[in-house]
């Protein structure tokens, strides 16, 4: 029985080598439509049929960006941050390894690979990746955050 | 007099140490809101403003994956890539340097800073960021991605 | 030969025992895609395809929220309620008696069922249900609302 | 500590007077603009400014129905019906207590009132309200929603 | 007392001369930014305040196809057209004649000043225009629309 | 090799008789529920598959409205008129030609058929249309906007 009641993981909380796996959720047309619409990025091999199925993949893909953000948006499903999370600090080694099809489920899974006390916060470093229903891993990264220590003021 | 008709540049075109910079936009609650809704990421730093007032940004502050989402966007919107990019291959590291908070208005600039041949096609890198209107860089990230050589079929 | 022409219905005109029924909407993977969105309710039966696939559904389920969502947007969109309306009072028994899917084409119907004079305004009280294209009741519930009486300044 | 690894409660893990706090979130003017967008309700009293400031409520404000949505979303995001919901039975005495303006925050809260074993799946009983930033409680409803049992194939 | 049920007017029930007033609709930032997003038309006129503030208008201001858009929604909106138009035949001397600006609110006004039989349908043509809340005229055009005559099959 | 850099055409740019043509994009089924969302037009020709299937058209049709929409999408997307349009003057004998059905994809052609200078800007008219990928012509029309000359103050 677990339950995120409204505060996430302090700095305290975390340990190394453990391993953090999303929900899943469905890519749909939908998404790359709403995502091209909110980023502006309309390359015809995300939103042009005819030219996608003459390219190398023979249909539409997913926005790499839009992989990228959907993986955030399922660790941050998790509530692990809610609440805790000072700041995004940045993504080492970003890869778009595989494309993303409309209809692929994809799951995001990570492993705490290290914790550094900054102070009055402290750096959390997560091997991530994202994988799709076939299994197969269509990104990695080394994602890097900022998180509260307990007892400090936010 | 420019003006992109439909096809961007190949990989020919790319000189190394030329300058890029893009249009602007201003980030508005909508884009915050809309973003939180395509990828799930309700963190109440972005969302709730009770919270945000009481952190240390006094207010909600942008996803950083919503500023990545928009300096690919505001790329795209240069033309330079369509229909002769190959793949978005990775990002090295990505920092989110600064908050970006509603109102303010961002602009992406590069410099193409390395071009290797990978035979059917040819890996572009640029040195990327993002910077607000009081000239504030807001990220930073080495960019790569994947373009078509002329010549090539694709 | 009707047509709303700005202004919905009074208390006087609401007659007991009187049908309403509205046009009809197709329930999109879209609708579901976008109310996952605006609501932060990304629960699998909803989003995951590989999952909802192994459920007792065998798909993807719309929100139940949706349907009443989509429920009180049918009612609006007649222009009953246009300018007339004072508040939005509640619904009692609200029920989701079977699932709605992506491609389902749903309309509302509802009987006028009581009218109560409350001095400044009335309450209206109407059995309301949505009805999928086979014709099968997918939702119920009893809708109150209060609206101006001709004459009252509102 | 928290955080919700993927599977929510299931009929055993839910205690009958346990109370239940979601996190929050600003109800932004997007919002509401989305919500007419999805619905379809564009009634003037939540789109139409000049009208709305004539109304009772001296401003636009947000749907009832964008408010219940908002609270199935705030509980959906606590995780505890992730993959263990069966079906949202329904919601009995929905009140619209207080209009929601734009810039409230919202917060769910629930207590637990009832369980009843149903066989297959077990039906639990919420008595919920949704709270603003002033500690008014502008909704309340009993909800009721179908859960899995531990060992039941789902 | 009026309210459209299901179905709009026929040829036979246009009346030339007549008037038709819409209902009112507040134009938000998140419309623009929405607008754009579905277009790709992300003109630094509409999203760019920074640009915006130093051109002739001072702010940004709505796409004038915008405009254009919600004037044909709020004419959909009074239902004459539900279930009885045959097509949206077009539109002569469109003209956007003042800028619209956010929080501007806009009322769609036409006046039928043709019909013409056309066999099996019936041609409407209306002299429409958009005002804003200061009583200006933003938008003017001849919106011509093919409908259903009674009696025919559709 | 071109590339847009943050600048459009001036007045003096515009050759008479040269021809332009966008990108391609495909019109989803999410662009269609998006945009009855934006403009609040439902009607049951563009949103309900049931109606839809019995009409002539024999399945839902984009509305006329967006087909336009995406059609200034599609040339503000070249670059064109970034930072150098003055103001979209109006559109002359606006026609939908034939119904957009979603999965098409459609592209954007011009040819400049005159330039009038009219002082401190100028008037561009083209004679535009929209194409499916059959090559049908779905939407015609003659745009008219004023773009900035060269050295004026803008």
């Amino acid at each position: 029985m677990t339950g995120m009641m409204g505060e996430g993981w302090y700095f305290e909380d975390y340990e190394v080598g453990r391993e953090i796996k999303s929900s899943s959720r469905t890519v749909t047309e939908a998404d790359i439509v709403n995502f091209a619409g909110i980023t502006g990025d309309w390359n015809p091999i995300h939103t042009d049929e005819e030219f996608a199925k003459k390219s190398v993949f023979g249909r539409r893909v997913a926005h790499g960006t839009l992989t990228f953000a959907i993986m955030t948006g399922l660790f941050a499903r998790l509530g692990i941050i809610e609440r805790t999370i000072v700041a995004f600090y940045g993504v080492d080694r970003l890869r778009f390894v595989k494309p993303v099809f409309i209809g692929d489920t994809l799951t995001a899974v990570a492993r705490i690979v290290d914790k550094e006390d900054r102070g009055n916060a402290g750096m959390i470093v997560m091997e991530a990746s994202v994988v799709n229903q076939r299994g197969e891993v269509v990104l990695t990264g080394t994602v890097r955050f900022l998180v509260k220590k307990r007892g400090e003021v936010g």
